[in-house]
């Protein structure tokens, strides 16, 4: 008997190392792909430089891709100096502030030996992979500003800003949700952050936007005066990006590979963009009068953002119908805007705050988790919106008092690339 | 001994648990590399487009980037809504037409837990990826033919072409082999698409270039006159985004991650893409007596075209050659459309129909799997490009008698931009 | 006790069955994983096309894109025909020089079922996939020169060079430590090629230089006369790119999909980037007088370059300061460069080279590896310094003794694409 005992815990010994190395595989599977994820999140950013470039005149080309490159440079830096501790702070009882002192020594001063892993649900990914992914999320949010201000706002105040809302304003917002904070405790879902993120970002932009003021010769006579983009080309490469990227923006907000959700993820993600795209399309048709690229290719962002808060738990049937809404909706608001000469080169208010709102509606409209309630949704939308408004416009409104946030007259008229970069964006010339 | 058959069976149940857990880690890892797939695949629309619009006219930019970028949008929808339920329908038994509606309910009426699992080898990939790595192929059927008729199509005409040509001719002609009808039974083989993605387009693209006719000033007096595109930096963007998404096209068709497998497919696909450049390249170098760069791009997507049909059942020297010979013939193929006065703007064509059809029958020259035979491979091409071509002709036939599909001529001289879209595509001016 | 013993020997079967199984899924990811890094340093080569086509100027562009385009072709086929089996010979005893013809056998005449793997560490991946993600990282070596010589090399001395570099001096130098040859032996620490791809490129930019002599027209009267680039939206794509590249180029280089040491390197890698942009940034804001676009472009991939020898072993502190000081570094190395009248079209010699080295003693002082020392980085450095050099120096010595390595005075002033390649980079007209 002692044979067959001996057997048994041997085989009981390697059924245990087995299921310890089968762990061990799926935490290997979810953190490639969220390391993939990561990779397409990052591409955003080009795609934000693309749009922002494409759709800027070519005096200020230089200028906006100067700004493109640099936030997501000092995005990552200061999520990773300030940021990432501030965000997920592990909160003992849900609440509004708290800061992760552990995780910041661990980080800047590991053993180098990278072994460190935490521990989330599905088999996880390690703690170097969530860094990363957030750190790439943190930074599309001073980017989203970044193209409502641009051809006039001051490179330095916009870098102080960019410092100052992915450091700290953006992360402290974030916590209360994704953090374990009290948004959290209070019911409020926003699975990929059409509040946290983008209307996050939408709302910094619409502060910038009003301190900042309108582009000269953009508002003639009770006049919109279109300011033709210096690239189509580039602004396509940039909204197809976007696309890509969102791939990794709502199926890596999964946090694990788990085969059914990321799949039903991408497909509610991807239909919305396209119905997205369609209702631009229309509405733009129908507003402006012509085949509207742009009114496309923002209906296609708008989409996108409008499905990011509920990519999870809206079916196919209802994500058409979200990011349909979304793309006319990108529309009206731009006209508005414009009405209200609130000048934002590309249309970043109407595509991330207003469809950002809008979606985290819809979450409370379409939800298949009947936990999710239309008020509550309400509730963060405006908790969220209060306090990224109000710090936007209080930085903008320091730095505005202090060094200034737009160029001189004349630096604007010349466009900004002469000026501070000394070279200009294209050069196609043939001097045969 | 009770104690011990208890033991055992606990054993056995924890063998049996463990089973479930690594085949369901197997299905993780096999949806990544699908889900993944399907991103680079989405990212061949950037590509078709970065080509069309920086091989045509400057003055029809912003109306080629409208086409590429609403294709995809009404490519997936209509898919979503018609297309892959006709394309994998469950025949009973082989034919040629039938529709999954179980499926189609399912999709649009799902209960929302996104669990919904589909069965194939390998451990296989979910429903939900299953349909969006579809989808992602099936629009760039149209795309294709959008490349060839630019420049002087109609809008409008274009987009209900889209309509039909993905949501039913694509897929019913896709049923006959990948749904399992007609063609699989006969033993057709086609691995990731030459005949059934590719040829189709290209048979689509030959039908609208003969019905649209060819541009202005094309072919004048006898001699064919070169129309300078926009960006060759635009149109090299767009065939390297071609060819990193062809990792997805033909990786992903292996419809697993099975190492061994798609690793080989990546290896003959990335050869041929190499050897149809280098044949492009001296074919080219032969022909106009010049480094043509246009060559070596389409040559390059040629390579790529010609082993999608065996890209897992030629091997690598055979795959050089493959690749090679395409890279010539669409050389070649450009010459001949031009001296039959068929003008196509990007080539598509050649690339597409050309070298799809060399594709499918190198499989019945160089396949290693003895079942593979090149009569088979004749009649599969045979039946498919008779349904494609006329499909296509019918189409777009019944369209010039009603709507019409061309612009006017004074709409074509100015460029589609001005008249229909109201921007232009680069607007690189410095009005210092 | 029959039955019992059966019963055990059947789960004693089970569980060698699963084991086998988990092996083979954590093959599977791993697989996974190494095909993506593929792909990721695959779209490098159309980074490095960005950068050149867009810092070069517009009468060169389809030159350019012409050599960027063809590189990966001819250096992925010369590396299938020559190169891999030079590289990872499989050496008895460590030593300078071997091939491995048995594999070279196998490629070529592999039976065609692909069913070949490698045994590699963690899992490993396949054959196959061993083989593409060298391949892609050995076109860059060629590539690099490719953009210091821009704008004056003759097409032809250039493809030459290429397929010499990629197909022997670039897998001879790698065998050394990579192929387990003597500089491995010797304890040499090169994680991902800051020396055995970026200085070994470097080098052969810097005796193209040399060789090929500066642009007419770049120094005059002891002054440097800037040529302004193409297009800088075109030069960001190429940076953002890279960056997205250098996922796969050193998160592939862990060789499997390890998640802590993978994800690791990630960080490590972007916040060095992160950094070297910053201190490009600020060091080109010191010595230019403004906000240089162009050297925080070089600082992100100076930063990645600085990083890329020591990624898996430098902790993000020590990271960041690499990437920092790799930031500054390639300012100073352009303005000496210049200062020496060596002219680099993108600063080719400058980012890869100096930074190159630099990454490389990094190890020396920032390891976490007690047996990485200084004196052994130094001599790794200088052993594949000479080596590369030598052989970059003597292939385009004889090259320029030959056939010409120069194309004519009226050639280069008046643009190299209207007279070998019959098109323009740009044609934006709108006759109307």
């Amino acid at each position: 008997m002692k044979y067959f005992a001996t057997l048994l815990a041997q085989d009981g010994a390697a059924t245990m190392d087995l299921s310890a190395e089968i762990s061990q595989n799926l935490l290997t599977t979810n953190n490639v792909w969220m390391m993939l994820s990561t990779a397409l999140v990052f591409i955003m950013h080009l795609g934000f430089a693309g749009v922002e470039a494409g759709f800027g005149q070519a005096k200020n080309t230089v200028n906006i891709l100067f700004k493109n490159t640099i936030t997501p440079i000092l995005g990552i830096l200061s999520y990773a100096f300030v940021g990432f501790y501030l965000m997920y702070p592990g909160f003992e009882t849900p609440g509004w502030l708290s800061f992760d002192t552990a995780g910041w020594s661990m980080f800047w001063f590991s053993p180098g030996d990278a072994d460190v892993t935490s521990g989330y649900a599905d088999g996880g990914y390690t703690y170097w992979t969530d860094f990363l992914f957030q750190a790439m999320f943190a930074a599309t949010a001073a980017t989203i500003v970044s193209g409502a201000i641009a051809e006039r706002v001051k490179l330095w105040a916009y870098l102080i800003f960019t410092l100052l809302y992915v450091g700290i304003v953006y992360p402290l917002i974030g916590s209360w949700k994704w953090g374990g904070g009290a948004l959290d405790a209070m019911g409020f879902y926003d699975f990929a952050g059409s509040t946290l993120v983008h209307s996050v970002g939408g709302w910094g932009a619409l502060a910038g936007v009003i301190l900042v003021g309108p582009r000269i010769g953009k508002y003639v006579n009770g006049k919109t005066v279109d300011k033709p983009g210096s690239s189509v080309p580039l602004a396509v490469i940039g909204v197809f990006l976007l696309w890509l990227g969102w791939f990794g923006f709502n199926g890596g907000s999964v946090l694990s590979a788990d085969p059914a959700l990321v799949s039903f993820v991408l497909v509610t993600t991807c239909l919305a963009a396209c119905a997205g795209g369609l209702g631009g399309f229309l509405a733009g048709n129908l507003v402006f009068k012509r085949l509207d690229l742009g009114m496309v290719l923002n209906g296609v962002l708008a989409g996108l953002v409008g499905i990011t808060a509920g990519a999870d738990v809206i079916n196919p049937g209802a994500a058409v119908l979200v990011g349909f809404i979304a793309g006319i909706l990108v529309v009206y608001s731009a006209v508005l805007l414009d009405k209200l000469k609130l000048d934002d080169v590309v249309g970043a208010v109407s595509v991330h705050l207003t469809c950002g709102i809008w979606g985290t509606l819809a979450v409370g409209i379409f939800s298949t988790n009947p936990d999710h309630t239309f008020f509550t949704q309400l509730i963060g939308v405006a908790i969220c919106g209060v306090a990224a408004f109000s710090a936007a416009f209080i930085i903008f409104f320091v730095l505005k008092k202090t060094i200034g946030i737009r160029v001189s007259e004349e630096h604007e008229r010349n466009g900004l690339d002469s000026h501070e970069h000394g070279i200009r964006g294209y050069t196609i010339v043939y001097d045969e």
